[in-house]
């Protein structure tokens, strides 16, 4: 299967890594890389997977064209006020009818409604597992492993930004420097201020609210507080009563509709929350038939992220 | 498709009332009932969810046969010693090309090479969602959501019975009310001992080796020490320290093999496994490629253990 990759920074280096460890067993074969800035490359051939990227990059649609690709895969970075350029990047391959993976969370936090209807009228697939908790199962495990079953609501630690700040700052670090030691990890957005500000995990919740509990809502619909106040001092009074904060974002179906928000909340050390630790993220699904079922994943970097894009391009290779 | 029911207790009553509620979605019935001492039920055209069984029950070669099922559900108590006799079940329906979905872990904790190869022969599959997390996703998960994926160890908290004990003594009662409390929350063992000694334990320790680590072992190869020794004073002492106990199982892969053991455990109120409260359970799969990936059940009771043998009727309609 003939992969194109539209970004090519940390996440689409360390996908091209894993693709290639894993040809042998899964035959796939990137045959284009487009960035904005850095030129592209293509090779009905397969490219290998530290290729030159030459100036000046085609156009989107040329580009796709030439890829000759099956799949898109899409990890530029996010602007979760609006979702692009990453939407129109995928409506351009679901026009080739194309298959579509993504690792941005702003389309199916933006538009997931309608880029649903326009994958089913195209014939492709879309899939977005890398988006929320950087590659371990949530939609996927909705999808395959969770039949019948209704989604009433969530609970979820999905921004390790925040986390990695806090726990610096109960280390006595300034939020600042907090700041520089999640760069140091790879993990913050471009601009940091996404991360602290609870915009990343709006967009994320805003993204799980969308497919699994039909919200139809954006991020910017979600009342959203982040830890910029927070400081060492009110940390380290929390910490003597045995207490942590962490950002969580919470949804739960109401006789109103669904209710979602994102908030810097204070929780005992033995909240199962507060387990997401480092980059750690959790999430606890509440459900009708299953109770709450959570999924945890402790550590995870970019080639986790990576990982998340690698297994729906499995899927969608054993479904297409 | 038709569905038989080897055994009827909680675990089946449960499993006929979700397959009653799901049926305008998912149109199962059930065509019979089995049981050991309590006589049978036939019907092609569908049992109802509480139907009437009549002594003297047929052999399970005759009662399979009459119920012209495609699938057979067994839900027989486990013994953890032999496996036995979910596994001649099994191998009963396997002979006449029957699916087989099962809560039983003993068969899967004796007999996983023998069985998975039957299966094959017959052209049929043997699904078992339902024997290690009381119905969450864990060998599905594994099998559809982490394509590529090589297990390297896990880590779990996987009989509730012993964390239900631990909390009440936790509370100042003795051992045997403890007991006592999770009998009444129907998540113990026909024996009690099975649990407290750590065998259901290491039954499912066994389960999780040989499927996801192709470890061919049998619980009684697994050292194992229960909770039988623990005291209330015991715990007090820790818990003042802020500690608590669980039954924790473990495996990892070594140069010389996998190694395996169940062993009640002292840790942090803050460690992940110790979150593991009430029926809840808790397993960590350490991963390749997708580093420490955990699932966690809260509060399951016998309507999830339907639930995961329902999950796996429903993947084998899909597939089949």
């Amino acid at each position: 299967m003939k992969l194109a990759l539209i970004g090519f920074g940390r996440v689409g280096r360390a996908f091209a890594r894993l693709l290639h460890a894993q040809r042998a067993a899964y035959p796939f074969r990137i045959t284009g890389i487009l960035t904005a800035r850095h030129g592209a490359a293509v090779d009905e051939r397969g490219l290998d997977p530290d290729p030159v990227l030459r100036l000046p990059s085609p156009s989107l649609e040329e580009f796709l064209d030439r890829s000759k690709a099956e799949v898109m895969v899409e990890v530029t970075p996010l602007d979760p006020l609006t979702g692009e350029p990453a939407i129109s990047h995928i409506r351009a391959a679901f026009a080739r009818r194309m298959h579509v993976v993504t690792a941005n969370k702003g389309p199916i936090a933006h538009a997931w409604q309608a880029l649903k209807r326009e994958a089913e009228a195209a014939g492709v697939q879309f899939r977005f597992e890398a988006t929320v908790m950087d590659g371990a199962p949530v939609f996927n495990l909705v999808r395959y492993s969770l039949p019948a079953v209704r989604i009433l609501g969530f609970t979820g630690v999905l921004n390790s930004t925040t986390t990695v700040v806090i726990e610096a700052m109960e280390r006595g670090c300034t939020l600042e420097e907090g700041v520089e030691q999640a760069r140091r990890l790879g993990i913050t957005e471009a601009d940091a201020r996404y991360d602290l500000d609870g915009w990343d995990a709006a967009a994320k919740t805003a993204a799980l609210a969308n497919v699994l509990m039909d919200a139809n809502v954006t991020p910017l619909q979600i009342p959203t507080k982040g830890i910029a106040r927070l400081t060492p001092e009110r940390l380290a009074e929390l910490n003597r009563k045995g207490k942590t904060v962490r950002l969580v974002s919470r949804a739960r179906r109401t006789a109103r509709g669904i209710s979602l928000r994102v908030r810097a909340e204070v929780l005992p050390r033995t909240d199962p929350l507060a387990l997401a630790r480092g980059t750690s993220n959790l999430l606890l699904l509440r459900t009708d038939l299953m109770r709450t079922v959570g999924v945890l994943s402790l550590e995870p970097g970019v080639e986790q992220t990576a990982y998340g894009l690698f297994s729906d391009v499995v899927a969608i290779a054993r479904e297409a």
